[in-house]
């Protein structure tokens, strides 16, 4: 056990690693896969073990303080080249029931939470030139009266996106801070949970852990720092757009 | 006792009613003023009193579906004319820090919560016709790196605003959800904290209180339902400002 615990370790300081917060879901799976083939040291961060992964971290409760700490605590200084945020989930529900209300709160941490958690360790552990995703949706673009929790939620992680891209964002140097925008994913619970769906109009969840892998180990295959970029799939084909947001102020 | 009682019971059947959600704060205190001297019935609702209100409904703690259901008790079916979300506040704090993420977790709470069961009233209370103001921040239309929590609370309440301004919002017929993006407030505590700043490019919580009396009584004078409206402050003069958010998707 000695044995093996140097060797993940020195595979880590020579080779390159990846954080994914939410590394036990189907996409974080999928992106823990598709690294960990090419030889990255793979951490999952998630309540739930994904026992694929190099390290494990498990968070606890939702205190973002003490989840933030209890990873800081277990890369002990251990340097990263990405961090993936796959966590999020979905509620619906409008404003003027309290199931709205209590989704509002909920997508609140499973949504905004996890992507200020990822920040902060992508501020903290990041190396030069590393890669910072998070996952935005289409739907915070624009109003959602039938699930006002979920798209103001995605709307805030767009917004964080330029934070963390303007400068003097204290991430590290050159760090390509980029939000994926999803339509719906083809997972498991998805198929489940919509089943006569066009599955052509879903995206795998392997294309978008191969995207990740090519924007952490090309840097000039990434977008610009702060891009959102709408991830369309229509008949089996997936589009990565670039979404633009113009504010117009005047009378 | 009795008589006053049936007297302010009368004014609010047959007269309008505003309620002001933070209506013992600074711009609070000028809305429920600014709407007394025109014989609206009062209702503030803070965690401290403002003793000039009709009514008073007094918030515990940070628990959404209990306020809501707090405030929904002390109404009693009555119906409102204007809701305004004044309520909010600000913490700076960048990623990489705890104390800005604990910024997040109280931005969240002071902004976007209260824009939340603000909206939720406002669809329970609202006459059809009704007047809903949220308070965003131009802050919150661009990247915030220095103020994470705040920029994101704020861009979220800006989507919040498209959502109650969508159809099937679940809003009552009619009602212009309307968010203000004021810059810096004419407040004691501003001016306390920032004594060397030019007053004259703060706006006064009297005008913005006079330019919502005018939208509720007024139904012609309102910008459009989901019109953002910048406040921009200069030598004393203050415009009122339509901002649009337009999305170009592309390659």
């Amino acid at each position: 056990k000695k044995i093996i615990f140097v060797f993940l370790d020195k595979r880590m300081a020579l080779g390159r690693s990846v954080l994914v917060y939410g590394g036990a879901g189907a996409l974080g799976r999928s992106v823990i896969s598709r690294f960990k083939k090419d030889n990255y040291f793979t951490v999952s961060v998630d309540f739930v073990e994904n026992a694929e992964a190099d390290q494990k971290i498990k968070l606890e409760g939702d205190n973002m303080i003490n989840n933030v700490q209890l990873i800081k605590k277990a890369l002990d200084g251990k340097k990263l080249d990405a961090v993936v945020c796959a966590a999020g989930g979905w509620a619906g529900g409008s404003i003027e029931s309290e199931s709205g209300l209590e989704g509002v709160d909920k997508m609140w941490k499973m949504n905004v939470v996890s992507a200020v958690c990822c920040s902060h360790v992508a501020a903290n552990h990041l190396n030069e030139d590393g890669l910072l995703v998070l996952t935005g949706s289409s739907a915070g673009l624009g109003g959602t009266p039938g699930m006002v929790g979920y798209g103001l939620a995605k709307a805030a992680t767009h917004q964080l996106v330029q934070s963390l891209a303007a400068p003097n964002s204290h991430l590290p140097a050159h760090t390509s801070a980029i939000g994926i925008l999803p339509i719906t994913l083809d997972t498991p619970s998805n198929r489940q949970g919509m089943p006569g769906a066009d599955f052509s109009s879903w995206t795998k969840t392997s294309e978008i852990a191969d995207k990740l892998f090519t924007w952490s180990s090309d840097k000039s295959s990434r977008p610009a720092s702060g891009s959102l970029i709408e991830i369309v799939t229509h008949q089996d084909t997936t589009q990565w757009l670039n979404v633009t947001v113009e504010v117009k102020k005047g009378q």
